[in-house]
């Protein structure tokens, strides 16, 4: 088999991870906990979400965060943004990418941002129009790509749809989102070999959920298909918000741990992630699920 | 991809799972959970060990259960057998398959049976000539294949003169364990790649922990080598002896939602199987760590 030598992984834990704990976090520690992972050689990291407050009190202190972390070189500094008004706070608050979001399905996307398919996307055309005049770079989340909550299955036709549309609009990147950890590995073979043929694998990137156990066997796959951009949440911060006390995202400790192993290299140093880990998970206040974190915790006792 | 079209699981959780479990199930609760797990369409199930009780008090009713179970025919029931004494037991049980153990590193083998690898070979050999005389079909473990909680990197080398001997015994199937859920999918890789070139692949099987999450992505590669055969504990029933509260076994639901979405098929029902996960996770007395079980859980709830 032919494996990438380099894989870039995207830290979504302060954003993804955090807006689906029910323990708020204290600003300062937010600050101080993405300050460490600014030290772990990730090259991306992305801190926050300008939501409105009313929906994700968690990260109502989107500014605060982004205008008090310390900037390491080399590192990208990206937030969620919804709308316009989000994006205006974003880009004063001189974040470096700007994400824009909806869902491949018509229900999970009415369910969670309020807005049909049709709807959205002049939302986000403007979003993008205005970051990208701002020299922002952008990226695109497409949920439920592998599934919806609601609708169940989801046709790559559909997936097509969503990404040609956001390409169109100028995005720098598509992140594919299997919101709900519903994906197999024969499934993202299946959908990779048709997007591949639309879309450069450089610009897409893989968004994973570990809700049923998949996660890294959907990794594997997408890197024998060539993908080398991965989205994960430290720890496995976060959870499943359709399955609470479930895994979420694909955890950033077992991802590198395997990716370690295979000798593919990310640039990032799994003990110094540990320990980010670990001052994360004591503020959390519970165990994370990470499978790395629960044998090394086990290991130190 | 060229995926199989059939898999055979191996059900291992009445014996790897209930040997690491703190908690002491009643005969009567493993017989009738073994009698569940008989109707879900498992065609082979490790029922028990004949280890002495003084190590394995868990399963210090080993005749009881083996002699209680109802045999669905077309199911293989199979037992550990250390030694001859233990094959006496296991006979008198009528047991249809009798397994035998070691480890492919000198530290683990000497912790686990107190011999030496040197010393194990004859004990093992007469347990195989007198099952094998018996008309009992023999499978081997050999544990610690991907690595050891004490020497840390096993050579493939010791790994082949190990299965060497266990074959020239008259195993009939080799199963290969990574005891402590350290390997990833390149070494699974590498390390068949190896061994199929001694060893037909339909005389070996998989036993991968999910200690580092690394499990199903191992299974998925060993698909790809053109591997049939794995062991699985429902639930993921036992956790890891050597890192308390960590995923041990993979677990059998995991593997076969994995399975199912690959349209490789096994025979099993998931819904049968996932009522007999909740059985004993009822008698175990807490949540079993398998992802799927846990997922099932929060949205029944």
């Amino acid at each position: 088999m032919k494996w990438p030598e380099r894989v870039m992984i995207k830290e979504v834990g302060p954003r993804d991870g955090l807006q689906n704990e029910p323990v708020s976090i204290a600003t300062e520690d937010k600050i101080a906990w993405i300050n460490q992972l600014s030290k772990t050689g990730l090259a991306y990291i992305e801190i926050t979400s300008f939501v409105h407050p009313k929906w994700i009190p968690q990260l109502a202190d989107a500014f605060d965060v982004a205008t008090s972390i310390e900037r390491v070189p080399g590192v990208t500094y990206a937030a969620l943004v919804p709308n316009q008004k989000g994006l205006e706070k974003a880009l004063a608050s001189k974040i470096d990418e700007v994400s824009v979001f909806m869902s491949a399905s018509e229900t999970h996307n009415r369910k969670n941002i309020n807005k049909s398919i049709a709807e959205t996307f002049p939302v986000l055309a403007e979003v993008v129009r205005e970051a990208k005049a701002a020299q922002k770079t952008v990226r695109g989340y497409v949920s439920t790509v592998f599934g919806c909550p609601y609708e169940g299955a989801v046709s790559v036709e559909q997936v097509i749809r969503v990404a040609e549309k956001l390409f169109d609009m100028g995005i720098d990147e598509l992140s594919l989102g299997d919101t709900i950890g519903v994906a197999n590995p024969r499934q993202v073979e299946e959908v990779l070999g048709v997007l591949l043929k639309r879309f450069p694998k450089e610009k897409i990137a893989m968004h994973f959920h570990d809700t049923r156990g998949t996660a890294l066997a959907n990794v594997l796959m997408s890197l024998q298909m060539g993908m080398t951009t991965f989205d994960s949440s430290l720890g496995g911060l976060g959870g499943c918000p359709y399955a609470p006390g479930a895994s979420g995202n694909v955890a950033t400790d077992d991802l590198l741990y395997m990716l370690n192993g295979m000798n593919i290299s990310t640039g990032i140093d799994l003990e110094r992630l540990t320990e980010a880990a670990l001052f994360i998970q004591h503020k959390i206040g519970r165990a994370l699920n990470s499978h790395y974190l629960q044998a090394m915790a086990s290991c130190r006792a």
